[in-house]
């Protein structure tokens, strides 16, 4: 586990910036009763029971709150309250190289003038975020709280299209090189990104619907102007759904294509061996017709005999040759 | 059948609890008159015609319920009267090692400050929920009856969610199984489990639905925090729907997986037949060629007929042998 | 065709019962003009043309509810009137033994106080309905027209309700057949069965919405209480709507068994083939070696060459099926 | 193209009828004009450019409406404006001999007392409507307009009906032979008659939704003992998109049908050619080892060598008979 | 890149045409500024990040706006704001021969009396809008700017209904060489127009439903007679959503067709090697049999013993042979 403090705080607005690190619930407590217009973006880094419960104490969340953001496998939602929001999303892991397709259970909280974001390991996308609020590039320090919940949840679906992209990227990759007859895509690589595409649909999927609830359900301090903002990522959402369909087709349609060329390949393979039965094991039987011992086969004793059961052999097998071209199969 | 007293009677309020084992009806009215705000919960583990009939009698409810709860066959559904709900669900057993997968009929009565519990064999989910109000822990003897209403569905669903869980990891295990090639899965496992899938999924589906009609509709007397509470149920069962659909799609991949790994076996056992009789039967014809009796062969009598042949025959083969390489068969 | 008169009519109240059968126009408008709270239930076993007018001038119904009536083609509808309903149904015929799966159009027309059946041909599945009333058995004397209506449709459903139980179970006991290999179930009894099964589903499913209808613009004349009947109508309705999508998924899976059992049978077919051709084509081939004719064959006069050539061609036999039985084809 | 007159009027009421073939447009509005509360149909057999401009200029309707009469693509609608309804439909021509599936593009514009009919080619569905028309029998002549509307759609939808009934028996034909193991349905016929499914159901389905426009927002001047007509022709419409449904279904159950019997047959085909390989295959390898020319071959001067030779060789066979009888390949 | 100026301005009203080439801000701003009732239409085509925000300046559109007009894979959306509307859609090009199916990205800013249209490349389909204003043919000089914006939209669905055209034209000529048996249509022909469909399916399905917003939150500025003309898009655009159902099942026929074809193809293979295998496998055994070297074969020693065995063998043959023609093997 981590030694460091779990809890980190930044407080800013337009002219302000503070941060801070700490384990102290007072040190919170008294940050957040600051005065000044700032808003402050409390991040806790770790799902451990005690640390949510204290900050169910500060933020006087509903104790079902709590214990949404213990269960790890709830799916994205968006609670509006009177005077709070609730979202719960997940973070994925994804590159090509490993084997297990991860995600991390993440919660937040937004109120008029504070947020605060919950996940369950040290680590998350929204590093470039803290920077520019710190640097004070970018619209986020002029913003409130509600405009930082939209920059969270737009830089959320950005990663997600971007992981939508890689496997896109993976899929057609695949799909290219069964096209061309490599031998290099197996059946368990097509069925494991299947695997892991319905994973990763399962756990964004939700959020599509959930998250126009801000629309259709403002909370009071919600800016009308935040709220064209998060049209923007409706949009964007929009598209990810587009993709995850358009990927999912095209997975089956990967798999149908790997059984398609299989099918091709035993056709290939019945063909050859039909081809070649075709043509010997008739003459073979002719062969074994003048390998009988019997005292009296005439045909054995003729001068050209032997010429002849040869020339007969050649016809059966030219027949055989030219009835074989004509159905395509030589 | 049971000797014992099928009527268990938990009265309890915040501060008192008393428990009763009865099969008088007498003891049952006394007991529900009983004032002082005590919620009566009444225990019915049995579906006998009669036992339903007394109690209908007690309760006062329509005779159209009396035939739901005695119709086990009955999907489950939520009716809310005017002073009263009628839920029908269904419990399941579940292990891998069972033939059948076997539910039982469950009907649950809410009144004001009654709830009627009837099902069809003794034994429940529910043990855990009378061993909390016996102690007093948890927040239900601080509750009414409709909070022990949701406590036991949201019991009801996690009963499902854990079902389910045991169904996927089942499932994931057979998937994995047949992708490292093991020969351990057979097709009628993953028929049956389909099968099982789909019965459960029958008798627990329509609750999704029918559950939220106490958000809709709720009756009079249920209390506003119950709703709350609710709200996180629905949560649950929206999960549980997820997790079929998942699920399902699963079974399905599985059963495609199987298929396909049929079609590469029959694949590779023709590629082998193919290989060795493209290689073998031409060459037989050779030999069997110089196994014939004509008097007139000059070949045979050859100083190196013998080897010649044996070229020949080499030459023959490794051809094919070249041909199949190539083609990737070898 | 029917010689005695196809017209039956059943007059009751809680006290009386008459019954008459007639071919007499006049009879029949005297029973009906006749007072005293009764309800007249009139029983037409003909869609004979010149019948259903008559009923039409007697009953006041419009001349395209005559022709919805006398087209058995007609799917299962409800249309409400200002003072009448009129239903038409579907009774089914169905046994394993038939070929044919038949069905029989009905028309029912509810008006205040009369009830009008119209069938193809005589004889129903309402027995049991005339007995009771006749016996006086049973709630159905106490009621008016609509609470007959209600158990005239409620006995349909479960009719219906009852020939999908023993379609069910015909499913279950092909699919047990095939997943313990038995070699009694065709691909025409499957395809059979699925024909038959649509046949049904698209001559009840309409009804699941159309019955509604009843309960969204009830008729003026139809009583409150009797809506709550109808209520578990709903519920039933649903059940077979649910178990015909239960069905439909078990017969598309048990042509899917059927498909992968034969492949599996193949499968094992080629595997046997190949066993057999890879030990002895090779085998075959060293032993037509020895067959040749050549004269200078060293090997032939060798002491040890028969044991030898047998060694060899046990090496290569042995080979083989060290080879397959390593892959798990033998 | 036609020589004659393209343009007819036919004028009536309940006791004039008048018919007129022109190609004067001046002619045309003289009739129109006629007073006495006559119905004016005018018919035109050509979709020529010029002519259905000039019909624009007299009815005075939308250049848009004139495209949508032009555009023989154009998929089935209804437009309601103010003072009339424009309709267009697909008039088809199906036989089973015949090599393509025809259809015609038919537009109709109906006005308070007029009725506009214009079509792609001469010759349609509507004669028996024009012959009851002139002939003064069923009860068009007692209605206006709105009246002849409804005949017309519904005869259309019987059209329909119609060729959808020819359709489905076509392919239960189909389906009974392949039932029955006949050879004469071909892939190539079946997958031919989806083709004209699915472009007969392209053509119609969009009428389904297209002519409830009339119930929901019918124009000023229909009447409404016609529109209770018109409610007969949903419930045809309703049949029809079932019909659609069924036969969708149906075909797609006579393909894969197609797939499983040639399966069954390449699995017959494989059985015969294993049984004959498994037995004959081994025991051709002991008689080729009898062939072999070693000088030292005790067996060969046995007494009882040929007949101990025959007997291993039965046994042999012997067994791979019962192997393959008891696997029922056999 | 292109060196001429990238944005051309059209100034049109019915009496007024000029036309201007500027890379110059203040030009367009004087263009915007000058009266008399004209619309201006502004092209860009570029979708360079300076140009797009030096257009931003001057129209005073939102920065999200700009985002999405720079974004080349957004979707195709309609945003209606108080006092103009944002269009984004795809231009494609398709080509038969084409390796890749390229989209162009497109922006629409409509104006009350301008409209500003943004694209990735120079070139578009809209050179006869262009041609039609300059020489005052059609109607589009006669109307405002809206008017302009339906003839767009218009030209775009009639765009992507020719491609659709072709679509299905070739996917049809591949179907019936399919079906007449011919080589020249491969899988991968097929997948590859499959990907396409896909691909176009995406970019253009979302217009269909985006294009109705017009309707029903139509801008103020926006003609009323111009939403009759938009009226005419909204067919087209489900004529488009119809065709691609259409061809998308149509693909997916033409797939399974390649598939059963394939099937019939191996079917037929493994006759022909069964039939040859079943007639010469007994016969060559027989020959086998007599080639045994064994010193006590009476068979050999009889007169008759070679006719002998030609007629058993011809026996065994004949008998195959009836077998097979039986089973319409041959
Ligand atoms: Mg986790
Ligand atoms: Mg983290
Ligand atoms: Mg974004
Ligand atoms: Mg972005
Ligand atoms: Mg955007
Ligand atoms: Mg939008
Ligand atoms: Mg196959
Ligand atoms: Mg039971
Ligand atoms: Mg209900
Ligand atoms: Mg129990
Ligand atoms: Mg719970
Ligand atoms: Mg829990
Ligand atoms: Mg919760
Ligand atoms: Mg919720
Ligand atoms: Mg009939
Ligand atoms: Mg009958
Ligand atoms: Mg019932
Ligand atoms: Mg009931
Ligand atoms: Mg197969
Ligand atoms: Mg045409
Ligand atoms: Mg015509
Ligand atoms: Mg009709
Ligand atoms: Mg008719
Ligand atoms: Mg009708
Ligand atoms: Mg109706
Ligand atoms: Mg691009
Ligand atoms: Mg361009
Ligand atoms: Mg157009
Ligand atoms: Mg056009
Ligand atoms: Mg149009
Ligand atoms: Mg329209």
């Amino acid at each position: 586990m981590q030694t460091s403090p779990q809890i980190q705080l930044i407080n800013y607005s337009r002219e302000n910036y503070t941060e801070l690190q700490t384990d102290s619930t007072e040190e919170i407590v008294n940050s957040l009763n600051q005065n000044g217009g700032l808003v402050h973006w409390v991040n806790i880094q770790t799902l451990d029971r005690h640390v949510v419960k204290a900050a169910e104490k500060i933020f006087k969340f509903h104790q079902l709150t709590t214990e949404d953001i213990l269960n790890t496998n709830h799916l994205p939602k968006l609670d509006v309250f009177e005077d709070h929001c609730f979202l719960i999303m997940k973070i994925f892991t994804y590159s090509e190289g490993k084997k297990r397709f991860d995600y991390e259970h993440v919660g937040v909280l937004l109120f008029e003038d504070s947020l605060l974001l919950l996940q369950e390991y040290p680590g998350d996308i929204f590093d470039t975020v803290r920077l520019k609020i710190k640097e004070g590039s970018g619209s986020i320090r002029k913003g409130k709280s509600d405009y930082l919940f939209y920059v969270l949840i737009d830089t959320l679906v950005d990663h997600y299209l971007e992981i939508m992209e890689e496997m896109r990227e993976r899929a057609e990759r695949m799909e290219n090189s069964l096209l061309e007859g490599e031998d290099s895509v197996t059946l368990n690589e097509i069925i494991k990104m299947k695997r892991q595409m319905n994973r990763m649909r399962k756990f964004t999927f939700p959020l599509i619907t959930e998250v126009k609830k801000i629309k259709t359900e403002p909370p009071s301090f919600f800016d009308k102007s935040t709220l064209t903002y998060m049209e923007d990522v409706f949009d964007h959402l929009y598209l990810l759904n587009t993709n995850f369909e358009y990927l999912r087709e095209r997975l089956m349609d990967l798999i149908n294509l790997y059984h398609y060329k299989l099918s091709e390949n035993t056709n290939q393979v019945m063909k050859v061996l039909t081809v070649v039965s075709t043509i010997f094991i008739p003459i073979t039987f002719v062969a074994g017709l003048y390998g009988m011992n019997f005292q009296d086969m005439p045909e054995l004793g003729w001068k050209y005999g032997y010429p002849a059961a040869m020339g007969v052999m050649a016809a059966i097998a030219g027949g055989m040759i030219y009835y074989m071209r004509r159905k395509g199969w030589m």
